[in-house]
C-alpha cells in the first residue's frame, strides 16, 4: 500500500492538506484525570469501534500500542506525522489507529480521548475533511461523544473547544522564508485566526522551508466556515510564493537551473551530510520543481517523502540500529544518494 | 605533441620545476634603450640560431611574434606559462620561440634581449635546467653575449646580474595556505634568497592554492648553487605541506572524502562558476590526489591542466569567440562538466 507522501500531487507549493478532529467520550475522564484503567477501556472502546466495525475501514487499520514502543518507534512515526509528539512523549496507556496507507490516524488518549487526523496529498483539504469526517461518524455510532448543545464538542484544551476542528495545509515556501516575507504573512494572517508553524508542529521549525497554516479559532464557526477561510488564505499565501518564484525564474533562469543542480551535485556526492543541510537542499530541488525548471535531476522518492526518510529516527529504523549523529550523517548522505538517480 | 601540464607528473605536490635564464646580445643596445630596428634585428639573430639550427631544435621550435597577437591569444601563451605577463604587455617588436610540446619557450625582447625558459612537470628541476642550458649553448654559438668577467652575465635589471638565473618550482599548498602557515613559510625562506609568488608570477594571486617558489638572488652563486639551495628550501616546504596534509587526512579520512566529493558534485553540476570556485574546488581535488584518498574522481584532463584551460582567455581561445564574465562563468562550467567524466 504506498503512503500519501509517495502520490505526485504532494510536487507543488502545497504539499498535503489535513483535518484534524478532537472527540472525546462522555463516559470517561477527560485526559487529565483519567486513570490508566479507564484509559485502557475508553481505547478498547475505540478501537473495537473501528476494528469491529463491517466498514471496509475494520480491515485497512492496525492499531499501535504507542508507549509501548521504542524510542525510534515512536519517533519515527512522528517523523511520517502519523502521530503527534504530545503522543510520543505521553507515558500513560496510548495508541493509534493507522490506515494502511497512513492517510489516516486516530491518537488514543493524547490530549484528548480522539485525536482523528485524516492527510490528503496537495491541495485537497476536502478530501481529507471527508475521510475524518466518515471515520468521526463510524466511531459515533459505537460511542457517546462528550458534547454541549451550547459549545459543541467538549475538549481538553479550551481552544479545541466547538468543532473540535484544526485544518492544515502542509505548504513548502521557500521564496516567502528567503526573502523574509513570511514574517509578514504570519503577522497579517494571524487576523484571520489563521496561524503557521514549522514542519513539526507547535514549536518545531521550518526545516527545509516547510510550513504548516491551520486554523487558530475552533468555537462559534462551522466546520465549513473554517476550512473556507484556511483556502481562502491558503490560496492567498500560494499565489504570493508563485509569484516570486516566478519572478526570480525570470529574472534569470540560468541562476535557477544553477542552484538547482549545484544542490542536486552536493546531493548526489557529499559522504556526510546533517539533516539542516539535507533539507535545505531538498527544499532547493522541490523549488526547481514548483517553479518548472526545464530539466530536473531524477528522484526515485517524492521529495517530501526523502524529507521524511532522512529524519533521524526514520533512517534507524531503516538501518536497524542505533546510529551517532556522526554516522546518521554518513548513512543520510550514502541513503540519499542512492534515491537519486 | 602532448604538453607538459597533461604529464601525470604533475599530479603532486610540486606540479612543475622551471628554470629561466636572461641573456643579452653584446652588440645591441639593452631593452631601454633598443630602437625598434635593433629589436628586430636581434630577435632575428636568435630566431636563426635556433631555427636554422642543424640541431632535433631546429623543427620542435616555431616563432610567434608576440606583439602581433590578438589580446586573447597573448592572454592565453600567459596562461599557459609559454610567455610572461611583460611580454605580453609589450608593444615593441617581441615575440617568443616556443618548443612544440611548451616545455621550452625563447622570449625575445622581453626586459632582457633573450629569456630562456624550460619547464619540467612534477619535481625535475635538474631536467628544466639541463634542457634551458642546452638552448642556452646553441644560441651561444651564432652570437656573442653581455658578460663580465667580474659580474657574469650582464641584465637590464641588477637582480638578475650574474648567473641570469631564475630556477622556481609550481607547488600546491593547500593545507600551508588553509591553515595560515604559508605566511611564516614565506618569512622563513626569505632569509634564505627564496621568494613566493602567485600562479602567474610577480604580484599575481595564489589562485587553488598555487605558488611559485624562487631563487631571489643570482649574483654571487653558481648555478649549482642556486638549484641546490632552492631544492632543500622547496623539500622542506613539501615534507610540510606533506605532514599537514596527512594530519587531516588522518584526522578525519571520511571528512576529506567528504570535501572531495563535494568539491566534485559542484564541478560535475553546477551551470555557472566564477574562476577564483572553480579554481578552489579544483584544488581541493588536487589536495583528494596529492592525500592519496581512497576513491578518486575521474578526469579526462590533469587538474593543472584543467585549471589553465578554464582561464578567460584560453576559454575564449577554445570557444572561437570573446565572452562576456557572465557568458564565461557559464562556458567554464560546462566545460568543466565535459572534462569531469
Amino acid at each position: 500500500m504506498s503512503k500519501w507522501y509517495e502520490s505526485d500531487k504532494c510536487r507543488g507549493i502545497i504539499i498535503s492538506s489535513r483535518v484534524r478532529l478532537a472527540r472525546n467520550l462522555k463516559k470517561y475522564n477527560f485526559h487529565n484525570k483519567l486513570t490508566d484503567d479507564d484509559a485502557q477501556k475508553m481505547i478498547n472502546d475505540v478501537k473495537n469501534s473501528i476494528l469491529d466495525s463491517r466498514t471496509v475501514f475494520g480491515e485497512q487499520f492496525r492499531y499501535v500500542p504507542v508507549n509501548t514502543l521504542s524510542g525510534n518507534e515512536k519517533f519515527a512515526m512522528v517523523e511520517r506525522h502519523v502521530i503527534s509528539p504530545e503522543l510520543m512523549k505521553s507515558t500513560k496507556p496510548c495508541g493509534v489507529l493507522v490506515k494502511d496507507d497512513e492517510s489516516i490516524s486516530i491518537m488514543l488518549n493524547e490530549e484528548d480521548h480522539i485525536r482523528i487526523q485524516a492527510i490528503s496529498a496537495g491541495d485537497n483539504i476536502d478530501e481529507a475533511f471527508d475521510l475524518a469526517d466518515k471515520i468521526d461518524n463510524l466511531i459515533e455510532e459505537s460511542v457517546e461523544y462528550a458534547f454541549s448543545e451550547k459549545y459543541g464538542y467538549l475538549t481538553s484544551c479550551p481552544t479545541n473547544v466547538g468543532t473540535g476542528l484544526r485544518a492544515s495545509y502542509m505548504m513548502h515556501l521557500p521564496e516567502l522564508e528567503r526573502t523574509g516575507q513570511i514574517r509578514n504573512v504570519i503577522q497579517t494572517i494571524s487576523k484571520f485566526g489563521i496561524t503557521v508553524r514549522g514542519i513539526y508542529g507547535e514549536g518545531s521549525d521550518a526545516m527545509g522551508s516547510v510550513y504548516q497554516v491551520s486554523n487558530q479559532v475552533t468555537l462559534g464557526q462551522s466546520e465549513r466556515e473554517i476550512i473556507d477561510n484556511l483556502k481562502k488564505v491558503a490560496a492567498i499565501i500560494v499565489q504570493r510564493e508563485q509569484e516570486l518564484q516566478k519572478r526570480v525564474y525570470e529574472a534569470s533562469k540560468e541562476d535557477v537551473e544553477d542552484k538547482l543542480w549545484r544542490s542536486y551535485g552536493l546531493l548526489k556526492h557529499a559522504r556526510k551530510m546533517q539533516g539542516k543541510e539535507a533539507m535545505q537542499l531538498i527544499s532547493n530541488l522541490m523549488e526547481g520543481e514548483s517553479m518548472g525548471a526545464a530539466e530536473m535531476p531524477k528522484c526515485s522518492q517524492s521529495l517530501i517523502q526523502l524529507m521524511i526518510n532522512i529524519q533521524p529516527a526514520s533512517m534507524q529504523i531503516n538501518a536497524g540500529r542505533d546510529m551517532t549523529p556522526d554516522e546518521r550523517d554518513k548513512y543520510r548522505a550514502e541513503y540519499i544518494r542512492k534515491m537519486l538517480e
